[in-house]
This record gives structure tokens, sequence and C-alpha cells, in this order.
């Protein structure tokens, strides 16, 4: 599936002409909810548009939903996916964590995916082949680690402030065993787990947009990725990814008691 | 002082080739403490050594304080301190927010630093001139920015889990106030006060390698940092710095009750 990655690192570039400017840049922040804390910056608006551009001359007959401006039809069973700043309270930290997202899903299932942190000059691509990282260091193919229990594990997750009443209690029995944690990692925590780097990514109240380009990054790399009670992760919500089985099994065991 | 960030950019280069080829690689992760998670890897002990190196030729007479291999003597008053990797934790996780960080102080007192990210390319330093980086969209000068109120701040702090007590009820107070905290950022945290894209740190049981060279980053692009009390930040410890002196006495006020 070489075209796919071919199509992803032209859908990259496009997001990041939109998106690298405004990076580091004030005055760009909007609030899209009156009420509550939601960033969005022009970036997130520019990037979703020149990506759906890109795709409906690929694809014309595949359906495109985006975080900004909702869903548009297709005749196809494919449907693409779009965060275009995925992690904006990173962005507009300066923090370059956030990352631009494209997913494909095909009769419901997530095939191929994208994520691409342009500061970095990181790509993440999942085409059906397998995943693969482009970069700093070089262009190689990804696979997740065999850290098989949690007191070994890394973990990410954005904060344990998103988790209430029982599902916090959980939550701190997992914190608890494994051999460390990370916060606010947004997809880029995702890409870590698929190269090797954390062990376990756990999250709660997640968007369709925030997950589909991630599940197949995950997925081909060899890790697991299910909602919390073990369901495809499409859906978001609530969801647990892990290296392997074996350490998604011991995760979802603590987690689902809660 | 453009001398002292052409060595600076020296020492970044030297610690760089130790850090970065070891970035991302497992294996190389000892445990400094029997007890306990204090993670050090050979990247660690290899940059001081090439950084000691590089200051004993330039600058024979002055101490040097590292985190690895503690105190080497010196006769002047200039004594330098050393983190080869700060942010260890983020180092084993894959995430490009650690960073090597150099201060000189004279007679006590930071007067000038770098922290280097190599995976990222960026370089902050101060020279005695004034706060400079180097790095992914081009040069420039360091400012922080005009933040004055606490519900207007970004606030960075390693974990809320590290305060204790009276100290954590203060500390919850101050993110209630905040506009957005963000966590386990390390010293990436005060490059991106001095680089006015966040508005507060917070961070406490600091040792001095962890901070000196961090000080003079943010007080050459006009930001206030000082221990929780008000004192020189030199001695580490209990940590506050701001943007500017209006916020960081708000946040002082809020924080010195716990």
């Amino acid at each position: 599936m070489q075209d796919m990655r071919e199509f992803f690192r032209e859908v990259a570039a496009a997001a990041a002409r939109e998106t690298l400017p405004r990076f580091r840049q004030a005055n760009e922040i909007a609030n899209k909810l009156e009420a509550g804390f939601d960033p969005v910056t022009e970036a997130d608006r520019a990037a979703e548009t020149a990506i759906r551009r890109l795709i409906a001359e690929r694809f014309p007959d595949h359906a495109i939903v985006g975080e900004e401006f909702g869903r548009t039809g297709g005749s196809s069973d494919h449907e693409w996916v779009i965060d275009p700043v995925d992690g904006t309270r990173a962005f507009i930290s300066g923090l370059p964590l956030w990352g631009t997202l494209v997913g494909l899903k095909k009769a419901g299932r997530a095939v191929a995916g994208l994520m691409s942190q342009p500061f970095t000059g990181e790509s993440f691509m999942a085409d059906g082949s397998g995943s693969w990282y482009e970069g700093p260091g070089g262009p190689r193919q990804l696979a997740t680690r065999d850290t098989r229990h949690l007191g070994d594990a890394i973990m990410c997750t954005t904060t344990p402030a998103l988790f209430a009443g029982d599902r916090r209690a959980a939550y701190d029995r997992i914190e608890g065993q494994v051999r460390l944690a990370r916060y606010g990692t947004d997809c880029y925590a995702y890409c870590m787990l698929a190269a090797g780097h954390v062990d376990l990514v756990v999250e709660i109240g997640l968007q369709p947009y925030d997950i589909v380009a991630l599940v197949p990054i995950i997925e081909q790399a060899g890790g697991v990725i299910t909602t919390v009670d073990g369901g495809r992760p499409e859906a978001a919500g609530y969801i647990v990814a892990a290296a392997n089985a074996e350490l998604h099994a011991a995760a979802i065991e603590l987690l689902a008691g809660g």
C-alpha cells in the first residue's frame, strides 16, 4: 500500500502548511464553546479544509467526517475521519505533542491511519500492510513491545481527573500498579505505543475523530485497542490500548470493574 | 555574549552525540536507586562526561557540579551545574520533552544557561544579554508574555501528586483558578514560559541541577522565578516561575499559604 503512504504524505504536508505557521503564535485561539474550555485555532479549521479537499479529489465517493465541519456524504462504504489538530491544549501551550489525525474506515472498521506531527517532522502511518514511522532517525516499521506485566508497563493518559467515581478508583488501581504514568500526551501516546516506547494508553471521553486514525496504527504494529468493555474501538468513549493481548487483558481486568 | 552562545552550541552538540542515538532505544535503562523509580540512562552518564570535558578545557578554574558525577573543585567563584538528561521519565517514554541542562553560577547566582532538546533541534540559551531560541522556525530572542491574571494563565507542573497535605490543597486552589494546567513537562515547561507560550510553572522537590540552567533563561526573558517563599531559586526545592511579577505575586499568595 505504498500508494496510501504517498497519499498520507501529501495530506500531512497540506495540513502542516496550515498548522505549523500558527503553532507558537499567539492571537489564534478562539473558544469553540461559550462555556468551558475547548480551544480551537484557525489551524484546526484551515487544516481540515485542506485535508477534505485532498480526500474529495482523490476519493470522490468516500464520506468524510471531521471535528470542525461535521459529515459530508459519500456513496461508498468508506469513511474518512479527521481531527486536524488533536491535542489543542498541547498546541496552545507550545508543546509538540499534538498531531493531525486522518483515519479511513471501511464498512465501519478502521483500516488505515495517519498521525502527523509537523514541528518534530514525524509521521506515523498504517496502510493495511503495517505501521510505519517517518521522521528524525529515519524511516522504520513500527512494532509494539512485549511487556507482559503491568508492573513493567509505562502508561499514558490525559489526566486522572477525567475519571469519576468508581472509574477513578479503578484508574487509580492501575496507576498504582504500573511502573510509570505520563499525562497529557494525547495522540502522541498512541504513536509511542505503536513504536514500542510505552505499553499502555487509557483514556476516557474520546470522540471517534480522536481515535479512528490511531486504531490501525496500533493494530498494524501488533497492539490491541478496544473500548473498556472489550468492544471495537471505532465508537470511541473509554479506550484501552496495549502493546499486546496479555497486557491488554490485565488492564481490562482492573479497569472493567470500575 | 556571542562567545557564550557559541560555547553553548558546542556543549549542545557534544551532549546530543551521546543522548540522541540512545533516545527511543530500549535496553539502555538502569535503575540508579535500588528502591523506587529513578531511571538513568547511559545517555546521562556519557553526556555529562562530554560536557565536563568541554567546560574543563575552556574554563579550567571553574567548579563543576553534575547530577551523575557530583562536584569537582575550582578556584574561581564560577560554578557550572549540569543535568545531562533532565526529564528521564519523558526520555524513556519516547517523548521529546527532556533536555540537557547546563547552567553557570557566579558568586552563587545563575547568570547563564542552556536547555537543549536535540530530537526537535531546539536550544534555549541565556548569555547575560538576553534569552535566545534556536531551532525550527528560526532563531529569535525570547520574551515572556504579559498574562496578569491567574484565570488567563496556562500552568505547568510535573504532577499534582508530588504536593502533599496543605501544599496539595494550595496547589489544587491554584490549579482550580488557572485557565489550563499541563503535567509532566519538566525543563521544557520553563522554556515555554521564557518563550511566551505558557505563563506559570510550579514544581516541588527540585534539585539545583534541575533549575540552575533555567533560571537565567527565564529571568533574561523577563520572567520571575523564586522559591515559594520568595527567595532566590538557585537553592531549588519548591519553585514558582511566572511570566511577570504581577502573575508571580498572585501565584505566591495562593501557594505560600500551603
